[in-house]
């Protein structure tokens, strides 16, 4: 985990970072949601990393409640890492990056394609206004403080907004 | 960037990751689309990370293509560091991760809102399914062989796929 390093942020997407923003971290996370791993050697095997940094990275993910682990054989003891809601909850994460690199690192089109197994069609990230639906255009999102911001930040963020989009 | 880091993935997760998947990146990009962010004072005053890695990563996000240099003074030379649409296309993975922190990691609420400017309403990240519209288990996603996925692998996945849900 990243610890401490973003510990003056009061912000969602570095508490985020803070449990998945080291290297590996996402990619494993990846391969437990929609490659079925569970067990360490599902993970080495698929990913290829260094076996200190597997282990690390779901000790991690065990102390931050993203992963449980599940003793599947008593002798001799073993274990695999299961997912709990914590950690499920990061699959939109996941897919919104996926898109980026579809969109912008993929020449040869892209290598997986999310879908609905109910219904068989494509599943994708979408910005949705509560009001207007479906945003097309990033640029068309604004951040506000929300309740958790302190005044004085919060004053800040304000002032930038233009009285136009902050009214 | 991670550069060699993931050459062995054929994946679009580790592709996005290799242009913002260091230690900092995603906060200087979050600056960047959300605080206003473009000159490097700004960057180091609101993050307060350590020189030599901001400018890393601004030029790291120049040759990248997310951001373009622009010389907003003559004498003294000075630049600003401006979002491309590649830069801006991040801001959907950004607010992903926003809600799994809101989620997750906020016990006094959300630091941030983020809002449609022309309405003022809320926006959010959804999982959406083209034939059902809106998810909300994440569970109820799963990875299929796209175009881009080599032969070998693609055969793997389909065979690990429940046959009902590869039909």
């Amino acid at each position: 985990m990243l610890g401490k390093a973003y510990d003056n942020e009061v912000c969602s997407i570095a508490r985020a970072l803070e449990v998945v923003g080291e290297r590996w971290s996402l990619l494993i996370l990846r391969n437990a949601l929609f490659a079925g791993s569970t067990r360490y050697s599902d993970f080495q095997r698929s990913l290829g990393v260094a076996s200190n940094v597997l282990q690390s990275r779901l000790d991690g993910f065990v102390d931050a409640g993203l992963m449980r682990r599940h003793r599947y054989s008593e002798q001799p003891e073993l274990h695999e890492y299961l997912l709990t809601e914590k950690g499920r909850a990061f699959a939109p994460s996941l897919i919104a990056l996926t898109e980026w690199g579809d969109r912008f690192a993929a020449p040869d089109g892209p290598p997986v394609l999310y879908r609905h197994p109910r219904c068989g069609s494509d599943v994708h990230s979408e910005l949705v206004c509560a009001s207007c639906g479906r945003l097309d255009d990033p640029v068309e999102v604004e951040a506000h403080p929300g309740p958790a911001m302190p005044a004085e930040r919060a004053e800040r963020m304000r002032r930038r907004l233009t009285p136009a989009a902050s009214a």
